[in-house]
């Protein structure tokens, strides 16, 4: 409430607020329409502040709650969560497929759109786009103004990063990996073209290099890695999957291109986590499948992550598909009708029969074969055997759950006994939304990101016969 | 010169330039092109710094220079002025109608305009585009490339002020006349979308009330009012004229509204000092037209503002026009063409007849009251007489040169002998040179405008009385 001006006190509008909230400066934004915000609302007015400067000024007192969005740019799938900043609650979220898509699933090719195909601005404006959607989506369904939308924090691999910032890739394109940015950043929404209020701020933690992006930094937050003792490791699994080893003080992460098989994608009859999915199923001593679930309960319409693991491991286990990979004969076998080789039949769904074919044992095998000889080298270069470990966190959009016993019997994780690993969903997620809510949280993962030491699997001699020897089924 | 990164050191591209040049961050849009900014030089590069902080990065070693442009943003006039900002040397200058003007000759009108009509962000757009067309003439003319355009102060009345930075002015449009921002503000060139370097800072000192804006700041700064002892005067006419007493270690100003006539605008024959127009003018005794001289030697197209100070000086000295305003009879007075009452045929131009009317009278009247009433009661107010002034400063567009004589003469200007006064021209815009080309004096500007004291005319009991007094010629 603030007193309004008389011929004795003629003090500008800027002033006057400014002096009542000991505060130094307006957005221009605000302070174009300030004269008005104050004359209609009778000189009170409700002030936002973000990081202490005000970036809001409202007519009277608005009651008004403010809220933050937590993102993470995925490769082939961007999440938004939406909090109530007051509260530090989590209210709603939404995903949906990352636009870039159009432009390729992988990472690689939608690098070389942007550098030699001058896609760069197109891409930077679909990662736009698809958090936009995102933020009209959770707004219309929450009652809530675009302009109440204060804070937001963006994680993702670096070329997600980079892309979403508008950022050349020209370093990421080719040895050594050079990214444009390694540091923290906090941007106007208005300038980045958010749909949020203009003035609130946009955070991107840091990258950590070129393929371990500001995603590992959120899983290796949110799953405190920094923080235990005993030999620990994280895992995130995706289209590029991430591998961070915690042990004897010191964090070590690499990268891994693994393809979107795990997500759903580049599986024939695959799918991401969403209703209908096939998200659990097993397969019997006869390679028959039983207790086969769906998220919703719906019809089955595809095969997500989740599903994908207990079929590989499952047919693994009954000798429909061998320990190199090839798929043996079975009642359920047959020849593809739509390409070379053989598929199982799951099951058949509403819109035809969902199938698991020989092409996608061997795109499983290679994501697979990465993931394992990632971890096995970052172990090796700890002078640590898989046994060692004593935890092992895995992240990753498989669906609501994952089978753990599955994914240890497939190898896609270092042997281990079962109780030593924990699924923990989109830890990425996590990690994004603890630097929404919590400022110091934000800092401390910058601080942690120079903390972090790098192992470039490209640079690797070991890497190659590892990953051979870690493409079949022991 | 930087060293290109290897896999040995794989650092982000921002961290290796700002660790080179010991700066903590870059722009959005010079980061986004860093990398190709980088490959394009070798590694090598130019960074412009902006008030410390880096704002422009090229590829190589580019030998540029860095220019700025100092703008006074008048009610009639729009004018720029082109620095080398190494040598602080002016390079050119420009200047053109405010494209406002199609809005309403004087501020009053604008501001219903802004106010009632919903024509603020036009006015702002307007204001803009002027300074982008002179910008582009500048530019053009010294074949400058936009981009290096790398500073710009602007100064102007509060009204002007306001509205270039699209600011509410409903505080302005009626008592007490409270302005939005009376604080310093420097801004992005591309936020505003000035025709420079988007990062480009752009410099508004601060207004010093409703009517009196930093145009009377830099006037006051040009004329180092503060820092005279002896009782001075600034007085910057214009469409509105402000009056500045420096006496006994304080600074009081004022405004008042004297309308355009000084400038050889709502003058029949008026127009603004450019080739062509009548910028000196003598009458003999019998009233006939002596010694006329145009800008540039044309041939007569019309009047500005420091002929018709002559024009209206001699006419009254040879009884042409009575002490009470009103034309007399004469052997070139006859009744006006085009409206009621008589006229003084001054020449006759390419164009047709240049003529000087009662109905011009009558506003060169209403203007010089209002300015000598200004005068008077400021000095009233500190206690003084016209005789006790020590130095006037008289600034304002009026062509040229103004002939001190003449303005004495016709009471425009208190009382003093002749060689106490000194026509500085457009002082305004050289107080906004200095803030342009020496930091410093940008900052020492902000603090002189907290010392400055404000004198309200309009609550002033005795300004119609004097004003009344001061309508006829002494």
């Amino acid at each position: 409430a603030l007193e309004p001006p008389t011929l004795a006190d003629a003090r500008a509008d800027q002033e006057r607020l400014l002096s009542a909230v000991g505060a130094s400066e307006l957005p221009l934004d605000v302070l174009r329409e300030l004269p008005e915000t104050l004359r209609d609302g009778g000189f009170r007015a409700t002030v936002t502040r973000y990081d202490g400067r005000p970036i809001d000024v409202e007519a009277a007192d608005t009651e008004g709650r403010v809220w933050g969005v937590a993102v993470d740019v995925g490769t082939s799938k961007i999440i938004a969560y939406l909090f109530d900043l007051e509260s530090g609650r989590q209210i709603d979220q939404e995903a949906l497929e990352n636009p870039q898509m159009r432009f390729g699933e992988d990472v690689i090719t939608r690098l070389t759109q942007a550098i030699h195909n001058g896609r760069r601005d197109d891409l930077r404006e679909m990662a736009r786009d698809g958090i936009n959607e995102l933020l009209a989506t959770l707004c219309a369904r929450q009652a809530i103004a675009p302009r109440h939308l204060y804070d937001m924090t963006v994680v993702g691999n670096t070329a997600m990063h980079h892309l979403a910032l508008g950022l050349s890739v020209v370093g990421l394109g080719g040895a050594p990996f050079a990214p444009a940015l390694a540091a923290p950043v906090t941007l106007r929404a208005g300038e980045l073209g958010f749909a949020m209020n203009p003035e609130a701020g946009v955070h991107f933690p840091p990258p950590i290099a070129g393929f371990v992006g500001s995603d590992c930094l959120a899983v290796i937050a949110a799953t405190r890695l920094a923080q235990t003792s005993a030999p620990t490791l994280a895992i995130d699994i995706g289209t590029n999957t991430e591998i961070a080893l915690a042990h004897d003080g010191r964090v070590v992460v690499t990268s891994c291109a693994s393809g979107p098989a795990f997500e759903g994608y580049q599986i024939t009859c695959g799918m991401k986590a969403a209703e209908g999915a096939i998200e659990r199923i097993a397969i019997d001593a006869q390679g028959e499948p039983r207790d086969l679930r769906t998220i919703g309960g719906r019809e089955p319409m595809g095969i997500c992550g989740s599903g994908v693991v207990d079929l590989l491991a499952g047919l693994v286990a009954a000798g429909v598909v061998d320990r190199g990979g090839r798929v043996q004969p079975h009642a359920r076998v047959r020849r593809s009708a739509d390409g070379p080789g053989l598929e199982y039949l799951v099951t058949s769904g509403p819109q035809g029969d969902i199938v698991f074919t020989q092409h996608d044992v061997r795109s499983l095998q290679l994501a697979k074969a990465a993931i394992a000889a990632g971890s096995r080298l970052l172990l090796a270069g700890a002078g640590l055997e898989p046994g060692d470990v004593d935890k092992i966190f895995v992240a990753g959009a498989f669906g609501n759950e994952l089978d753990v016993h599955n994914a240890l019997a497939i190898g896609l994780l270092p042997a281990v006994p079962r109780e030593r690993v924990a699924f923990v969903g989109n830890a990425a997620g996590v990690g994004a939304q603890m630097a929404l809510i919590d400022v110091d949280e934000r800092h401390a993962m910058s601080v942690l990101a120079a903390r972090l030491e790098f192992l470039d699997l490209a640079t690797d001699r070991g890497f190659h016969e590892v990953f051979t020897t870690e493409l079949g089924f022991a």
